[in-house]
């Protein structure tokens, strides 16, 4: 049996789901792959907790999101160390990092991963911040420590993305990726196909339909897609992309006559992240970059793959030489599939490096 | 570097392909993954070689079809060895396995995969027989030797089937998987519907494309659909079943008629290998089997992903838990990319096991 004693930082939304899969399903696991995941430390934005022995499960999917700590943990409860302090004296093998994380700064994520780093932690990451901040010194770092960072929590999550790339394209040399990455904007887009109302009208529907955030302006705008083709790009073609060095536009400017428009052609419009850089240890200027790596509104043509997939549907488009092309569409969109696509990396984490 | 010693049993057709992927890409490889695949032994059907050092893969290229072997490799040509002698005797690492292969004895294939894991090789297999008539005795025996055998090459190779359940849906349950498995029989029920002609007229211009064989049978009566997902629903839900015990229906019995009527009602005719074995280490009656795991013409709704898999085009769709519906589509149907599968499993098993 195979022990993978765990740090989980960010014990809100996806890391209470995170927790709860691990109640559910951790004796399966067992039995299935001969892996035990056993949490021993809990990051919070203020305190937390660090055991020698096994966290109760329960409890910290009850407790977790109260404070303080102590008084909920006794003993053991920590209310003033920060979260990479609780990282650093955790004595873990891996982290989890699920801590709400700026896109800009890549905090609290970035502090995170290098206290990790530094006290040989693997990692799993379901945050996208530290990723689109500094993916390549991150990864340099991680690989001095013979450490790994898997992210498919980060990467449209259920929809298998670099697992895709890294997995079952091995031995391909991988052409051109192109992605609906965002499941809010596709719903949007496709409401706006579908029943010929405006983006406002769209948007007001799916902020009510819970689809949208009330602050919609990551998915909108196209920085979420950004992010992922961002982090998709540099582990597929071992670029050194920051989320600044490519160009965004999102669907706020896509008219209902745009697309009606582009219906007469033929087309539908998506928004794609998209990723040509052919070359392993591509380095170019930053043109080339901005023209090969984006995120636009395309419009594409019917039979496409992608042009059929519609409302919260995700999906990803491989163009390989040896391959030919793949497509994979689904997986769901909600915190407990992201705390799976968590919950996956570690498995495969834990049969590679265990 | 990682070192991978390797035996390829069949130097025919995907044999050869096999050899010139390692030719054109053998260098990439070791930079790209750190891993050295070097060819030391090839079995034929009668005779092949042995050799103490890696051999030069151009002349294997070359001449691995023409006999004897002893005048086009003196010194270590073999002629009066059975191809499982030869893997027996070869030293190496891993079996690469592309017989032609009989569904129903499993030969020679049979007798090469237990050859290998007497010796100790790990295999990669492009053939289906072995595994479609032990595949349970085979992966046990594996087992206790330590030993990986992999199988992407069998299981429609370029589209990754195994993969996807195996690593990209790790710890989720897996609910059904059905799949549309052999792009001879999608292309005649595509060409029928979109053309309105009989199965007849379909088959023989796909017989004149080089998508249908001059003897379709294995292909149109069901049997490579049914021996891909007997190997699937194995590897996925631990079954023990063979060709023999799923029930089979292939596309002679769909008539135009049948497709035209189906076309009224929102729905498209494919031929659909499915398994909705959900539990682990399934044990079930065999009636129960035959209802659950089958091949068979079936009219989906037009929605279904699957009914818009068109052409020589290949697809599979899993239901899950946690991770909501998946369907992978595309992955080229040639010798090339068959080849190109052995490939991706030889560099998956050498970063699990070397």
């Amino acid at each position: 049996m195979k022990r993978v004693k765990i740090c989980l930082a960010g014990p809100g939304n996806v890391g209470k789901h995170f927790v709860k899969l691990l109640i559910e399903r951790n004796e399966l696991f067992k039995k299935q792959y001969g892996i035990d995941l056993q949490l021993f430390a809990v990051a919070g934005s203020k305190g937390g907790v660090i055991s020698s022995s096994p966290l109760d499960l329960e409890k910290v999917y009850h407790y977790s999101s109260q404070e303080p700590w102590k008084s909920y943990f006794p003993g053991y409860g920590i209310d003033d160390l920060k979260s990479w302090q609780i990282i650093s004296d955790s004595e873990t093998d891996l982290l989890v990092e699920a801590t709400p994380s700026d896109l800009k700064t890549g905090e609290p994520g970035l502090t995170n991963f290098k206290a990790a780093i530094k006290a040989g932690i693997n990692i799993v990451t379901l945050a996208k911040g530290a990723l689109v901040t500094d993916f390549a010194g991150l990864m340099k770092n991680a690989a001095k420590q013979n450490l790994s960072i898997k992210f498919s929590g980060a990467t449209a999550a259920a929809l298998p993305t670099v697992d895709i790339a890294h997995y079952c394209l091995a031995g391909a040399t991988i052409k051109k990726i192109s992605g609906i990455l965002n499941g809010t904007t596709n719903y949007i887009l496709t409401k706006m196909a579908r029943e010929g109302v405006d983006f406002n009208t769209a948007l007001k529907e799916a902020q009510k339909m819970g689809v949208a955030e009330p602050k919609p302006d990551l998915d909108i705008e196209g920085w979420d897609t950004a992010a992922k083709i961002v982090i998709i790009t540099n582990a597929t073609f071992g670029s050194e992309l920051s989320l600044k060095d490519i160009s965004v536009a999102g669907i706020k400017e896509v008219t209902l006559e745009r697309i009606e428009e582009a219906s007469l052609k033929g087309k539908t419009i998506k928004l794609i992240g998209e990723s040509g850089l052919e070359n392993n240890r591509y380095k170019q200027t930053n043109q080339d970059i901005k023209n090969k790596v984006f995120v636009k509104p395309l419009a594409l043509e019917n039979h496409h793959t992608l042009a059929r997939v519609d409302g919260t549907t995700k999906a990803i488009h491989f163009e390989t030489d040896i391959f030919g092309d793949l497509t994979v569409v689904g997986g769901k969109s909600d915190p407990r599939a992201a705390a799976a696509a968590a919950i996956k990396d570690i498995i495969n984490l834990a049969r590679e490096r265990f």
